[in-house]
């Protein structure tokens, strides 16, 4: 039997409350799934991670391929033991780095090799080759390799993408060999085009997966298209499957992903933001570089649950962010990451209340409230 | 009466356990002091370095007084408070590192004016200056304003610099005007000039501090001529004072200090080695870059008190060092001050125990023995 099981608890409007069953313990949807991507969450611990309440990271197949390798990992007993976290990891198929990180790119139909863009040395990922190298990183949630183009496209390019993304379910799909110990997911394609993406969603569903992602979004395109897309989308995608829009996304494109069905997101957004001195709160986005905070004794939220968010004055996290110091980069990861948490776990009971929507504009509304006033 | 004091619980030949008394808790002497020189420890959180065990940081006076500034920290609620570390903090005079960074210096009779390295802003710096921005930032150990030159160097040089750091710890005691809820320390000049250093330590005793520091050591001299100073310099010292081994150093030069009668120590090197790399433990030192972890699975040592040592692969280490992840410099910054706590708590008990020169031998075989055998 699957040990890898989704239950739809709850829902609110097309907003989903949901559980993924795995071994390695349960993901409570809508999840936000920190990055952990060359086998670390950027600036934190992982037991740190964990106390925000994540569940699941996300591993990037592409990084840790080259460094320090997959065969390595395996025989180091996999990526979990390897970065000492032993909850679910989802790994990405590592398309989507080596169109955007690696050089000398060539894509073919049977798949896509590359030179490192750390030492040029030469690679192939084919989607059989990536789904091997998920399986020996130990991940418990497996994407199929496919082919995630920018935004805007031609319509001919768009197709040409998205049919060979589904000719590479296929081939994963195969290559999978239906390990019961974790998931498959596909992923569908199509850019903007509703047709396509609706020929994408059908056409993966009868290969059969045990979630979809909505992949090539976030790509360039505005946030009304990427709405728009998952609206036409999610009723296409069965019930009884999680929903992962990949790569997404600032809180506001999670609140709106939530309210169209999706369950999953992930992104580097709230740590790569901290690093670069901005925090995400109630109140909106902070940038703690401004001059504003610099003699602000007050803390950034007095009322947050989050205790970095509580005992460190405004003018103390200017002063680490304006100094480059490395402790800035990891309170404010730690700030961002649990303030994600927080709001996936507020939509979580508010679907479950069936007060998604009020939570929805309340949450919206702080945000545009914006930060405290300046003292 | 004077809320700072010092008990000498026992001696060991030359070496000393005591302890300081602060308004802000107690310093179990030999004591190292990590160093937080913007206000923070680097890549650790404060309780993280208390957890070590350290009783007591260091704050750069030269560091903090331009940025954020000393009035402002002040007005922040002093240093303890910003940067949320409760213990007792030792603040230097800032003289060191003006010499080190600061650009277009010029000294004379009053003091030094100089250039900041960051924003080439004019400031200056007198031995009044110097207690009064120490007691800004709420220091509870402040150390007089000195001249520190390199070594080796002119009698005449030495003489003069020595001559004049007297002078200056005249003023300092002055300016610092009793103040009776924290320590002022004087300062050892005289280079490797016996007699200088002897004239030094007689003038800072009729003058009187709370406690002695020795300076101008580990300015380019080998440990052979350290060592020497010292066992020279601490006889002259007062028994019932703490002595101070300032900006040193590794493990080695600290259990030779304590030999000598030293009780506190203080150096940036096991952060800055950790950031670069490398990791003290019982093992003396390893460089987690070289390939020979690469595959190495193993902890960096199983029987280590500190969990990072036993949680992590040296492969993993070696991994997030090659990467250049935050997290490696992290775990490598708390592995060495771990172990520099490790060493002096080893150093306080075997003093007690009357074993110190055993535990002295007892290490130096085991940093001598070198690293596990590759694998
Ligand atoms: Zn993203
Ligand atoms: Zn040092």
């Amino acid at each position: 039997m699957k040990q890898v099981s989704f239950s739809l608890l709850a829902t609110d409007g097309n907003a989903r409350r949901g559980r993924i069953d795995t071994p390695r313990g349960d993901i409570q949807t809508p999840a936000f799934m920190p990055v952990g991507t060359a086998g670390t969450v950027k600036a934190m611990y992982p037991e740190q991670v964990r106390e925000t309440g994540a569940d699941i990271l996300l591993g990037n197949t592409y990084h840790l391929m080259l460094r320090p390798g997959a065969e390595r990992v395996a025989s180091l007993g996999g990526l979990h033991t390897f970065m000492d976290w032993e909850r679910p990891i989802l790994t990405d198929s590592g398309g989507f780095q080596v169109m955007s990180l690696a050089k000398l790119r060539k894509l073919d139909e049977k798949g896509v090799t590359f030179r490192s863009h750390i030492d040029g040395s030469a690679h192939s990922l084919t989607p059989e080759r990536s789904i091997e190298i998920q399986t020996l990183l130990d991940s418990d949630i497996i994407m199929q390799l496919d082919e995630c183009i920018s935004l805007p496209n031609e319509t001919r390019e768009m197709e040409r993408a998205m049919e060979l993304s589904l000719r590479w379910a296929d081939r994963s799909k195969t290559a999978f060999n239906g390990q019961n110990n974790r998931a498959l997911f596909g992923i569908v394609q199509g850019g903007d085009d509703l047709r396509l993406r609706a020929k994408s969603a059908a056409g993966l569903q009868s290969i059969g997966f045990d979630g979809y992602a909505v992949g090539g979004l976030a790509v360039g395109e505005p946030q009304a298209v990427m709405f728009e897309v998952l609206s036409d989308v999610c009723p296409l995608l069965p019930e009884d499957r999680p929903r992962y829009l990949m790569g997404v996304g600032k809180p506001d494109d999670i609140l709106g992903g939530i309210e169209r069905g999706i369950d999953m997101f992930d992104c580097v957004h709230p740590t790569r933001a901290g690093r670069h001195g901005h925090i995400y709160t109630r109140f909106g986005v902070i940038n703690m570089k401004n001059a504003r905070h610099k003699d602000d004794g007050r803390p950034v939220d007095e009322q947050s649950p989050n205790r970095n968010c509580r005992r460190f004055s405004r003018a103390y996290l200017h002063h680490l962010v304006k100094t480059e110091e490395i402790l800035g980069a990891m309170i404010l990861s730690q700030i961002n990451l649990a303030y994600y948490q927080e709001l996936t776990a507020g939509a979580r009971a508010a679907i479950e209340a069936g007060s998604f929507s009020d939570f929805v504009e309340t949450t919206r509304a702080g945000w545009a409230a914006g930060d405290l006033p300046p003292l």
